[in-house]
């Protein structure tokens, strides 16, 4: 009698990393990029900020890179299909630059989970050929490379989730998404890391580790879609698919200088991508994308739109594309409230510095800014919290058993042990969520009396976290989910702006009353502003150069209506210095 | 030391019964309407088939108004502001009308809980002052008088759900829902009765007992929005609002003869109206319209939709009324698929009957039919159970416990006591939900293939339920929820759609095998299906003269297509004997 053969959790994990590079050109991968973790901080060919930074800039990839691959690489998303129609790059020379790139990326920033090289360039090769013949693009996406979060299903790839347990099966069909992205020409070609189960805001797992940010490599990229976030921070992707329970596209995409879209939920379809605590609905996971442009983000949802969704997906709101949403804010005063501070986690100097500069070139260009209405954030963060630890990690726990994983103590473990809500209070929490979310539409409905026009606001901005990207390991000391969990609870669309980089100028707090110019700023009115505060002052030497991302919020299903105001800011503040 | 003196539940009920009708004008009483329960079995007016009906007809309408009440009673709801704006009658004398017959209804029905004559009649007053003053209607339900399920909020008024402990609390304010349809000019006037919690498909609590069929008072009206149904097949509301969690709009509708729209969650909002095992959201309980016409039914939704319920209801979907939906239907065939039976539970022969019969009408008016796909009913009955029962009670029975009412033993109670579900099993259950309704999206997408035009069908024709009305009691004998359920599961859109009446024709079935007209049927595939068949055979000789309803559903937030295809089936059908 035998007995099979069941290999322990950390050899599938190695086999899983030996095997990530497997399918690439071998000419690809460049032997010399194996740098120690305090060596080659900022890896980014150009330093996208004006003054000192510290972290030490060796532009890894033009010394890599050809000419044509860093041009190409050098693309947004919507000017890929441009330049295929105008016969500058074929599809496959677009799929070869972007996944040298992404192959560099990933042996820096240990981002990648699977490469998809060979059918890839097999999709390329059709498209180049289909083009060659019809002259006729495919679809609005042709020939752009895309990468997707490994919950993604994709045929013949694992889906880890995160976890060591999926590895080894191999999906039988393409989620929905990534079919329609498929129809629309976009190319699927790698699958990023994440936090174990999307559960975390640094995206580590037992897989490959953790992942990093290439502004500054001891800096975390985020999570839990952090693989995105360093993928295409790095402009190893030109478009990438995340998923946000709490902030997990807005917080790599601020993290690495992104734009990314929060949908509101099922506008872009979850059919048949993985997650963790699947059947919770209290509180919806939402797919999205990033990019490095919001035109990327509008392209890749107008075409997804398009293609109607909920024809297959039950969840799916059966709500077209509206063009007029989108350009009824063109040409006229923008109705935009800022919340500078939720009156609980001040941001750190650099977002207020954005935020009041922002402020100050809407008002410049006739907008109409009024004051933010109070949105009771930290009950918020509560019902966010409540939600995910509502089944007291018994799922995840379910996920981690089927392999052996270890757990990842990331926080201290809770004195006492959880225990999973009962069906009843689910249902508490479930109303209690409701209850929130029309006193928010009240107030909004109500700040018809505060603009000009008489009309309610037509979005705010904020903060993504009161904290720019932090150095690995911290996410627990300057964790605070209130300014993006709202809109998860609310249910809102959201869309990140990068807006500037932390300077020399952004002196840290001199004293927890007066900012850096001498301004009075809020008194900490709780231990974690305190905290929060203090890790800047830490760290501050060390953040210069890290990106800083704003958070664009409308309401419940309005992102035709964000994206298209995103999209005059980011055109404002190309002129402008914030 | 006192101590507080607490009324005995039954005392409450007591003391309710005898104050629902304290607030009408004297005269609106009719103190003869006293029978025993084997006295004026059908009480409507107008005997509406034309075969014998066992049933004693004692036309008790023509005898207790005048004939303007008995005209004005007559009328539709769409016809009322036609009739006010032509200066035809007043929005008081509508009032006045409609609460006389109510109060007969009543009476003979048991069908109230409340009635709001003082305000009512003051709001007729008002509208009546402004049409005089303006010429102008306020809204396109002006003077409209209005019923709701005893779950409505309206100020001023005890909102039960059936529960003794909530009488005695007085409502702040309306719900959103009323408050909608009275800004369109409606009229609440009166709060009808409901199985207790909305849980049973028989209109039965410990406030005022059981609600009545006015087909014949030995039958029950149905449930759980069986007060309305009572009140607007008795004509003594032209308008009412019921919820639909297995079939709670459609069964009061099919029993008694009306047009019932079930919508899709919250494209009627359900923002403050009450409910027991609130924060269930799995397959959530909706609102929706029941009157006495399609017309009726489409003139309160665009109502509704058009006053933009997202703005306050944050569950509502901000889907506009789109009329291109409804009128593409129009001058073209219609892809209609029949389920003349599910596999499972046999309809009874009248409802078989009609089935065949507008099968054939469409037809043969150019239409395309085409055979059903297969819907796997009983897994959507099993589904909706599973979900009524997930908290074993515990909701339901905290309402009981405060004002110490009995339960109501309806069934026999089972052997073991359930338990509630955990949090996993029910997210377990959820998933499966999701994954019934991307298989029949599927399959519904497939029936392009069986179409004349290739496109899928627009909406398919089926039985509310195997059963028409019963007798008191029965409904544990013949209650199949799966024709129901379906819809609730996939979260479709379905109205119901009267058709014939039960007739001597409608031989009971002679064999298991062999229909009435020596046809071959379906061997009862299972004890279920085989009570059902007895059932009918058993109380054929009394079921004469009850409406035989149908149930038109289509797919999810199609509730302008649906109502569209209903309005054609009723034209058409007008012309046609069923």
């Amino acid at each position: 009698m035998g007995s099979a053969i069941v290999e322990s959790w950390d050899e599938r994990a190695r086999e899983k990393r030996a095997r990530i590079l497997a399918c690439i050109p071998q000419d690809f991968i460049t032997p010399s990029l194996s740098f120690s973790d305090t060596e080659a901080l900022n890896v980014l060919d150009l330093p996208t900020f004006s003054e000192s930074n510290p972290a030490s800039v060796i532009d890894i990839p033009s010394k890599v890179l050809n000419q044509e691959e860093l041009a190409i690489t050098a693309l947004k998303a919507e000017e890929i299909p441009q330049a295929i129609a105008a016969r500058k790059y074929t599809a496959v020379q677009v799929i070869n630059a972007f996944t040298h790139r992404a192959v560099i990326a990933h042996q820096l920033l240990h981002c990648c989970l699977t490469f998809m090289y060979p059918t890839a360039l097999e999709q390329a090769e059709v498209l180049d050929r289909v083009f060659a013949e019809s002259g006729k693009l495919v679809g609005p996406l042709h020939g752009v490379p895309f990468s997707v979060k490994d919950q993604c299903r994709v045929k013949g790839t694992e889906t880890t989730c995160g976890f060591v347990a999926n590895l080894g099966t191999f999906d039988d069909e393409d989620c929905l998404l990534v079919k329609i992205l498929k129809d629309a020409g976009a190319i699927p070609f790698c699958k990023t890391t994440l936090s174990v189960g999307c559960m975390w805001g640094e995206s580590i797992n037992n897989i490959v580790g953790r992942a990093s940010n290439p502004f500054n490599r001891t800096f975390t990229c985020g999570g839990s879609s952090g693989g995105e976030g360093a993928l295409i921070g790095f402009k190893g992707s030109p478009l990438g698919v995340g998923s946000d329970l709490g902030g997990s596209i807005r917080t790599p995409s601020s993290y690495n200088g992104l734009h990314g879209l929060r949908p509101s939920s099922s506008r872009i379809p979850y059919h048949q991508i993985l997650n963790s605590m699947e059947g919770q609905e209290i509180i919806p996971s939402v797919v999205g994308p990033m990019a490095q442009s919001t035109e990327s983000l509008r392209l890749f949802t107008k075409a997804v739109i398009d293609s109607k969704p909920w024809l297959i997906d039950p969840k799916s709101p059966p709500i077209p594309w509206r063009e007029e949403m989108a350009s009824e804010v063109i040409g006229r005063p923008l109705r935009i409230a800022i919340m500078h501070w939720d009156g609980y986690i001040l941001p750190q100097p650099p977002i207020r510095r954005a935020l009041r500069n922002v402020e100050e070139t809407l008002r410049r260009a006739g907008h109409d800014v009024v004051p933010m209405f109070e949105m009771d954030q930290p009950l918020a963060d509560e019902l966010g919290t409540k939600v995910c630890v509502s089944d007291a990690d018994l799922d995840v726990q379910r996920s981690r058993d089927r392999s052996g994983e270890p757990k990842l103590i990331l926080v201290p473990p809770p004195l006492e042990k959880p225990k999973p809500m009962s069906l009843l209070e689910n249902w508490a929490l479930a109303m209690e969520r409701t209850k929130y979310q029309a006193q928010i539409l009240q107030k909004w409905a109500q700040t018809a009396g505060t603009t000009q026009s008489g009309k309610p606001i037509d979005a705010y901005l904020t903060a993504v976290n009161p904290s720019v990207a932090h150095v690995h390991g911290e996410f627990g000391a300057v964790r605070y989910k209130g300014y993006c969990a709202t809109v998860n609870v609310l249910d809102f669309t959201a869309c990140t702006l990068p807006v500037s980089f932390v300077r020399d100028s952004d002196l840290k707090d001199q004293s927890e009353t007066m900012d850096g110019f001498g301004t009075k700023i809020p008194s900490p009115v709780c231990d974690k502003d305190r905290l929060i505060r203090q890790n800047y002052s830490k760290n501050f030497e060390i953040l210069q150069g890290q990106p800083v991302v704003l958070q664009l919020v409308g309401k419940r299903f309005e992102e035709e209506k964000v994206l298209a105001i995103s999209q005059i800011l980011e055109e404002l503040l190309k002129s402008t210095s914030i």
